[in-house]
């Protein structure tokens, strides 16, 4: 099962038989003689999403003229990081699974969903150090710390609404920017040297990423379901206050913040995003949030310039463009 | 806090340095800026235990004559990969936490320990890939895949009275013994080489692990619950069919098995484990289940005299010799 949008799909299209070597790779891993772990990794596919950071190993590396044997087995591993993120975050914490007993399904349990993040962590770590180069076992690793780290950060920092800007923007870049900085280095870099380049690539990662849960934090306070294609409304459910939300409250009078911290906080309380929609103009918060995801983008493109004209190059400036017109 | 009994600490005392020096990186790699997460790793101390994997990591390479100075980093390794298991363990089901709501302390939720476990996975690897071999990193990347599939493989055979004792013993030996297993063979051959000796101390901790594991298995069904110091019963309670249970079931008639059978699976029943014992007589499943465990030690003592004589060699011979005795 594939989510990718057709634009997205047409941009990712050049590295088309890097990104089939890297889905071999990916079933191969995936695969395991254990019946019991075969049965549940058979429906892993529903984490496979979009695989734009592969995508983005394959396009970085074509790009700064880096690609070897290995990037699809590289790409491979940043998705197998990345389906094992998905796969915990699925895990219910325990006010969630009173709260809505009739999604626990026994068959996708708490346990057998950590079970199944870790093998997904194991199958990563153990593809990396297979690699002729330990740049990807080194990078990964650290860049799952951080992505750990910024989870963390984040589950501390719910209910804040007065949450700087900053401290936001540097737990999405742990949570979410990190992995893409990662890709892009990576595909710079792999196996080694071009310092400078894997640089320059890992900044422009790190912005589109940034901007991709800056749009994605907007989509789920302010988007339509039936468009966006996954449930909405969750951040607001879990008390996760995100830009939209921390600039309309900065800018708010005392009876708009004593709202928004009700929409949060009212136990009981049905559909919070669509109340919080209700009793704010989240418009000009929105749009805020927006305009920081353009300046981001724009940064981000401005690095492409480092790089020589190629298809590829305009397939990441595409990419980085589409982040901001995305309405998965 | 430590849990090590005193007979244990004596056994480990020889490697008193190197375990220092591991609690030393432990508590670095622990240590974390983000006071989110130093907040958790603070609490993680209660999941360090025994040390028991770490100081084998020392005491094997002692006693074949292999210590580096990254032997207590190594060790540190295992030990963060052991606690990284153990919080993951803690992680409750849907089911559990809608039994134990009591429990579930909103501080030690499910998303805060699997983020804390990956946390732990995360650092492991991460100082893995700044030793100096790459031999640390493919055995535990390895290995912890191997953990995962043992624990799955164990959820999926739950209720399974008819487990054969082969399929149990591989289970145990996925879950438990190969990380006993590791320690050892990256004692005797770390940074590399050593290949024939590896595997003989490889055997040496997967049969002193199995033995562990089967010793464990007769203490949750028959423990005392002040001797042995951790709640007991949970086996039963799980639906965990452990050796000494199988072996009941297997040499019982048919009004046995069906009492077995309704203590593992009547709704509601109390103190499941307490039950079962008067249902019928273990003992002789117990014995069966111990003479299993005497014949693994028996046998990974024998590898020993392939050492040379050593009061390290001496000390794993007490370890082993211990694994039969122990009541924790």
């Amino acid at each position: 099962m594939s989510r990718t949008p057709p634009e997205l799909a047409r941009l990712v299209e050049l590295v088309h038989p890097g990104l089939a070597r890297m889905r071999d790779v990916l079933r191969r891993q995936v695969a395991e003689s254990s019946p019991a772990v075969s049965d549940m990794t058979e429906h892993v596919g529903r984490f496979q999403g979009k695989q734009l950071r592969g995508a983005l190993v394959l396009l970085v590396g074509e790009a700064t003229g880096n690609t070897t044997d290995e990037h699809p087995s590289v790409a491979a591993i940043v998705e197998l990081i990345h389906m094992a993120t998905l796969v915990h975050d699925d895990i219910l914490d325990g006010a969630k699974v009173r709260r809505r007993v009739a999604c626990v399904n026994e068959r996708w349990d708490n346990q057998v969903a950590v079970l199944l993040g870790d093998f997904l962590y194991a199958r990563a770590f153990s593809l990396s150090t297979d690699l002729s180069s330990r740049l990807c076992s080194k990078l990964l690793a650290e860049t799952t710390r951080r992505l750990c780290v910024g989870e963390i950060d984040q589950s501390a920092r719910r209910y804040d609404f007065e949450l700087p800007q900053s401290t936001y923007e540097a737990i999405c870049a742990a949570k979410t920017a990190s992995l893409y900085a990662a890709a892009c280095e990576l595909g710079a870099r792999y196996p080694g040297g071009n310092e400078e380049l894997g640089r320059e690539m890992s900044a422009f990662g790190h912005e589109i990423g940034l901007a991709f849960q800056i749009v994605d934090d907007c989509l789920d306070v302010a988007g339509d379901e039936a468009t966006v294609g996954k449930s909405i409304g969750t951040d607001v459910e879990d008390g996760k206050v995100t830009l939209p939300v921390l600039r309309t409250y900065a800018v708010g009078d005392e009876r708009l913040r004593a709202e928004i911290r009700r929409v949060y906080t009212q136990p009981e309380l049905q559909q919070r995003a669509r109340v919080l929609r209700e009793v704010c103009d989240l418009g000009p918060g929105l749009e805020y949030a927006h305009e920081r995801a353009r300046e981001l983008v724009e940064s981000a493109r401005g690095r492409l310039h480092r790089l020589p004209p190629s298809s590829a190059r305009d397939a990441l400036d595409g990419i980085a463009a589409f982040t901001l017109q995305r309405n998965w």
